[in-house]
């Protein structure tokens, strides 16, 4: 009997480097060791109580459909959200809920582009673009950045080098996953430019808002939007501002009318978001100030103690994060993913290990980030501190 | 200044006859109207305590990313239910949890499809189709069916003229969402042995299996999975079977491990499906069979409610439903999309009118189901009643 084959689609979808050793790391713990959890953003960080409540409270029943572009009171509170960040000119129709920031990255590639055009990603860029690009068939064209700069942008001239007729957008991450870097007025005002000479979107996954050190302030899209509406395009999430990972909650924010009644189409073809969730995440205008101000301070000093522990360590190079939770850091061994497998399947330390998230998949040009690991900081001090004590025999040992 | 343009296949995504006429509906509630609500399948029926008490009970914070491929405790749920049903060769690696039965559709035409190749369906078939057909460029060939049969399906060799060299599968809907049809064990025969002599995938959108009516019994895709294993692909929800519309829960089930292995590394991409959803809905071992006894029955007699008040109604036909809880009904009217906005905009009956939703849209053939809608009988009996008497008032005054 002949057998029917998988379309070649599907099998170039590439493995999660965040979650592609999850076998290697259960196997570890069914063997009773402690895995230190640096590979992925899942924060320790308590979910506002105000929101937890609402399931404790819950007298709902069935659970129904929400509506297709968010729930009203859902959409209220993100209006009310961005207008109180100073972006007053929001307004509910300019949201879309997405199920997840993933759903709103992988809807701004099938709205922007058709099939094999491309958007100009920064490397190293978060690793699910890949996915989202491929089930969208969009090309991503990689422009480099280097640790050594913090992994800035490059000059307007090397940007605009890969930018072709078939260029439909330029995605950032602001602050960066993976790389914690967070663009200053100069690099958005040169990005906002090249956007209008070269007639592009410019969309930005602003889901690390919140999580900016140093006193820096953050450059939002949302600071450009009037003078772009048309072109600019916000992907965001509550997953990290609000430790709802699992909630599964993202939002497209846009002036273009045509892009968002095209998304909404998108959104009405998978009915709705999760109603409990949305319900659960709608309490978020009664989050307070200090809510954000303590997750900011927590992260902050696990930022210090992270580059403070890693920078100590010979032969680890990392600049210090300016915002998000992560850093993207140089090792010294040759190939991060076999370190990687290597610390789950063989190495213990007073019988833990630490997982880690293998580079490679964070960029797009073959064979760069091959000694890089991104290091999530999610974890309490504590932790962290033993995770990098781990880490420091481990590449000793390796 | 130049302005971007959105994509062409975003422009090309259909809007949901279901969702379409919600803003109407709306103006018609803010004027203090009773809309009855016959065009979506959001069930009145009860979630199982069990599954609420879940929500009441929570002690879980912050709420977590899920497991890519579903939560352990949620894929041991679920292998129990198929079990259960006698099919014990399904085990969790089989099984990918799915962000509503909405994402194993999109998923499915993805893993099966290039961009480009067909999928033979069976119109009129459940609209959504479309949409994540547009969204993956896939393209449907529809094979027509007949209210007068029942809607069931003809003659192989009439599915045979409509299968090319680009055709990768055929998908069925079974019970059938928008008519209500439920496939024969020799029409399924049939289907599997097309699947075997062309070599395609057979995709199976169960989500309405417990819906059958009458003692008839339901022949699933699960039953010919050994038969052909790499090509039977099984779609399911939890939304209809729970009353879980919003908990946005479904699966893809198949022993084809290349399917499997590429859909679980689409799922690492998008990271989870509701983490609290699932917490929910893996409890769905401790509903008792008496809960799908009275389900059915309640749906067995709204059914016969409305098939037996429709047909009263001099013009109307439809064909008595055997599952699911659709009809796709003939009205005396040119076109059903103007009837049901009017029924929004200008008719009242004792300040309430009815929502329908247009059949037009679960055709893929021009100008099929223009005189057609689809009606879900998923109110309680009373307000059946109350809306079949307005549809027939309506329809002497249109």
């Amino acid at each position: 009997m002949k057998t029917v084959k998988v379309s070649n689609r599907l099998q170039k979808v590439p493995a999660s480097p965040i979650r592609k050793l999850v076998p290697f790391a259960n196997e570890a713990k069914r063997q009773g060791v402690k895995v230190y959890h640096l590979n992925i953003g899942d924060p320790d960080i308590k979910t506002p109580q105000v929101m937890i409540d609402v399931l404790k409270k819950w007298d709902q029943n069935p659970i129904p459909y929400g509506q297709s572009q968010g729930e009203l009171k859902f959409l209220d509170s993100l209006t009310a959200y961005y207008n109180k960040l100073g972006y007053e000119f929001i307004d509910p129709k300019n949201i879309q809920v997405t199920t997840g920031g993933s759903e709103a990255i992988s809807m701004a590639f099938f709205a922007t582009c058709e099939v094999g055009d491309e958007v100009i990603v920064f490397e190293p860029f978060y690793t699910n673009y890949n996915s989202y690009a491929m089930v969208n068939q969009v090309k991503l064209v990689p422009v480099r950045t280097y640790g050594k700069d913090g992994f800035h942008l490059p000059e307007a001239k090397e940007i605009e080098k890969k930018i072709t007729s078939k260029t439909r957008a330029i995605l950032i991450c602001n602050p960066s996953n993976p790389t914690g870097t967070v663009y200053s007025k100069k690099e958005m005002d040169m990005l906002v430019e090249i956007a209008e000479r070269k007639n592009l979107f410019l969309i930005s996954d602003e889901v690390y808002r919140e999580f900016v050190y140093d006193g820096k302030k953050h450059v939002s899209i949302l600071d450009y939007m009037k003078r772009i509406p048309e072109k600019a395009v916000l992907l965001d999430s509550l997953s990290k501002r609000y430790s709802l990972c699992g909630a599964r909650l993202g939002m497209m924010v846009s002036l273009n009318e045509d892009l968002m009644s095209g998304v909404l189409r998108v959104a009405q073809g998978r009915l709705s978001s999760g109603f409990v969730d949305q319900k659960v995440a709608e309490k978020l205008t009664e989050v307070t100030p200090d809510y954000f101000e303590q997750v900011k301070k927590e992260y902050q000093r696990r930022r210090d103690v992270l580059y403070d522990g890693l920078s100590k360590i010979k032969g680890v190079f990392l600049e210090k994060p300016e915002g998000a939770f992560y850093a993207v850091v140089k090792l010294p061994v040759t190939d991060a993913n076999d370190f990687c497998q290597w610390l789950l399947t063989k190495y213990r330390y007073k019988q833990s290990t630490v997982m880690l998230a293998p580079a490679a998949g964070f960029y797009a040009s073959p064979g760069l980030g091959k000694d890089e690991v991104r290091i999530a900081y999610v974890l309490n001090v504590e932790d962290l501190k033993r995770s990098i004590e781990i880490l420091t025999h481990a590449l000793v040992e390796y």
